[in-house]
């Protein structure tokens, strides 16, 4: 299993977390030197808060950490596509990296241009991409 | 005095209490009924938190009133043009009416295509603009 699959597996097991409450189950870690700084999952249902996403939340508490308003030395793992509220925050965030499991075609920030994202931020994609979007999929389709 | 007018005030005191903390001055209120249900000011450097900005924290307090994910009876009057994350939440929180006041040309959410607020959100502009932006270029200013 590669680095990027490790961390992508930690991520989905807070989209489980996400899912056991009921949420979008949508998961995310922040790496920083190797090591998992920040763990989140979706909450919006739970606070009542449409901007309680997982990666706005992996950004507050990954912030926190630091003590500083910059993640350019961490990157995001996310099971899904951040939205374009996401990407922008991970913008202002500075973030060096992200990696995302599987693409939103609906919602995804990649459907905007110019781009949302910080131009230096890199990006992975695709990474344990079948689980990250089965478990979404899945969701929705019990709740039709 | 006109409502938007009156309510843009109100914003603007929010942003000048961001001013005497240092912080990027910008103000926020949210208004259902004709009542102020939500005040926000920027408050990226005193919470080291990116995604701090008025109208994210005016969001998550409004939602915390209603007990509702969902703004799709609120206008939110925000002294500065929404940035690409901010619109992007006000999307998600289904805003009835956007209000603001000066616009950004560098960071404003308008530069981005396919919209990022959402279709039905009615946008007024260039309310009290002149107090609105000199507020935040006299902060810039001052920081030279």
């Amino acid at each position: 299993m590669s680095t990027h699959e490790k961390f992508m597996d930690e991520a989905l097991k807070e989209a489980h977390k996400a899912l056991a409450k009921d949420e979008v189950p949508i998961g995310a870690v922040v790496v920083c030197d190797g090591k998992i700084i920040a763990r989140a999952h979706n909450l919006t249902e739970t606070l009542n808060d449409p901007t309680a996403h997982a990666e706005m939340q992996a950004i507050t508490v990954a912030t926190n950490t630091f003590g500083g308003k910059y993640l350019n030395n961490c990157t995001l793992y996310v099971t899904l596509e951040p939205c374009p509220m996401c990407a922008a925050a991970l913008n202002w965030a500075q973030l060096k990296a992200l990696v995302y499991g599987a693409s939103d075609p609906k919602r995804g920030y990649t459907l905007f241009e110019p781009t949302l994202l910080h131009p230096k931020c890199e990006v992975i994609k695709g990474i344990n991409a079948d689980k990250c979007g089965e478990i979404v999929s899945g969701f929705f389709k019990r709740k039709r």
